[in-house]
């Protein structure tokens, strides 16, 4: 058999993914009462909120609530997102968020571009003022991340070689400012990664960095979430960014780029059947994903839910001939 | 890089998946109208209706009609489904179907009493009248299958080795005929495969039949098809069952094995991207696939549709820089 490793870690981003696209008319308890569920299944790490623009995000006006409002879980980290120094405030104001730096460039500069209006000179010229706002707040940088790293609907195709050199620009800023990156996450923000590209990408940064682990951040519109998420294992990938019930980008929203991140729930069963631990209670997970589905009042595309767990089955065969 | 195939080929069985699963009253020209697309896609070999108890199946009352309402396009084979003696001689009688006995094997017990009310040594026992059969009218039989080859809601794990005995037991009783299997089937029935058993079960068969070609024939209702399908491809596997749009099981069915077969637009483009061949026209593919989504009246689960295709997307900035 492959050598595949045998933990992973992942990072819940279903709530924040989700609720930033659903419409705004989501009650604040529901939110809360996902992420509190989400806290009782194993995972580590819970994304719950960002912290944007209401005007632009009505999803997230809320965010400062939800987050009082949860019942932390020991051992849980509560994660925010924020995009610049006003919501990296508004997020270490809230007293109750882990709070960890983290560098971005963009391997698309098209996307680049048309996203923030600044070329890459520019974009590297702005990520030594992000560190030391962090530290000057006492928040240190350990992972750069790599938005568009495997394509770009504006851009075409990444060349890997651009990836490697991005990582090797990410990780020198940080330890100029005495900082040591420790994760570097992949970003496949637009869905371009097939499992030999996730191969040839990831193979390329971590040939360039083997002291550093490598993160998989990978969205599911074209239906390869979990082919490309077996790939990474294959290449030894410990960490993936996933969203329970693939909540996040809109399922009826007909344009490219649509879809959620690779769904927890399916993850988690994948690498499980596959003796991969991931931590995680599968069946209280997939009760979240239901919870999730109810909450929002539309299908959500993870499969688990619906499909069920092969534990269960199993269970229930021993059961019934007991 | 892994040594994946440079070409595969693909039976799309979405007509025949779809249509039975789907509530009756879809008119018998919108089927036709489906098949006639499909094609003009490229597709070799389409499985455009079963030949089963109209009472059961209403949705394949109008077998015959859809089979004499076609367009025939030269070079691509048109196929029906049977389970018995009747349901054969109904699809011989169209005079324009392909016909090619197969011979289907249970590697789960619990299921085959389940589902025939028979023994192993019962199923075994049938299989040479079967073939005599397809003989007395002129049909050869060159394709095994073994149905629940990678576990079973009803029994649980199956033991790669028995899937393996069912293989060789089949070579046997065709050569007793006169018969030479060349492509042995494994069906994913109920969704237990992953894609280290893909490996594990494909592996084992290969072994101790390095002559033949092996097929995959997978349901996503745990959302490993594509995954599983990549395997498959590490493996070697040439020849793939897929459905357009992801046609058949039923979507809005929460019953474990409700999902249909790998969406065959998702998995031409996952292997177009890496550069496997399949002979089929992806943007014709996916437009048939929002035709099926149009005659079903809901959404279908199939990814590329609504994503589209990144060969689209790199002629519009061809396009956009010319």
């Amino acid at each position: 058999m492959t050598d595949l490793p045998s933990k992973i870690h992942i990072k819940e981003e279903g709530p924040r993914e989700g609720f930033q696209i659903e419409s705004a008319d989501i009650r604040t308890a529901d939110k809360i009462a996902l992420i509190d569920a989400l806290s009782q299944t194993g995972l580590k790490h819970i994304q719950i909120v960002s912290f944007v623009n209401p005007k632009r995000v009505p999803g997230m006006a809320d965010a400062a609530e939800v987050v009082a409002g949860i019942m932390p879980v020991p051992g849980v980290q509560y994660a925010g997102l924020w995009l610049n120094q006003q919501g990296f405030l508004r997020a270490l104001d809230t007293g109750r968020l882990y709070m960890a730096g983290k560098l971005t460039l963009y391997a698309s500069q098209a996307f680049l571009m048309r996203n923030q209006n600044r070329t890459p000179e520019q974009q590297l010229a702005a990520q030594p003022d992000l560190i030391r706002l962090y530290q000057a707040n006492g928040v240190s940088t350990s992972t750069g991340f790599v938005t568009a790293a495997f394509g770009c609907n504006f851009e075409g195709d990444v060349n890997p070689s651009y990836v490697v050199q991005l990582v090797g620009e990410m990780r020198c800023i940080a330890a100029e400012q005495g900082e040591t990156l420790k994760v570097i996450g992949l970003g496949d923000t637009m869905a371009w990664a097939t499992p030999e590209k996730i191969k040839k990408v990831v193979g390329a940064v971590r040939d360039a960095n083997p002291d550093l682990a490598i993160s998989l951040h990978l969205h599911d519109t074209r239906g390869m979430g979990l082919a490309n998420a077996y790939a990474g294992l294959q290449m030894g990938v410990t960490h993936f960014d996933a969203a329970v019930a693939g909540l996040g980008g809109c399922p009826f929203a007909k344009h490219a780029g649509a879809a959620g991140n690779v769904c927890t729930e399916d993850l988690v069963l994948m690498c499980e059947e596959m003796g991969i631990d991931t931590g995680v209670d599968l069946e209280a997970l997939i009760e979240c994903a239901t919870l999730a589905e109810t909450i929002v009042k539309h299908p959500l595309p993870g499969k688990a839910k619906s499909g069920g767990s092969l534990a269960a089955l199993r269970r229930a065969r021993t059961a019934a001939s007991a």
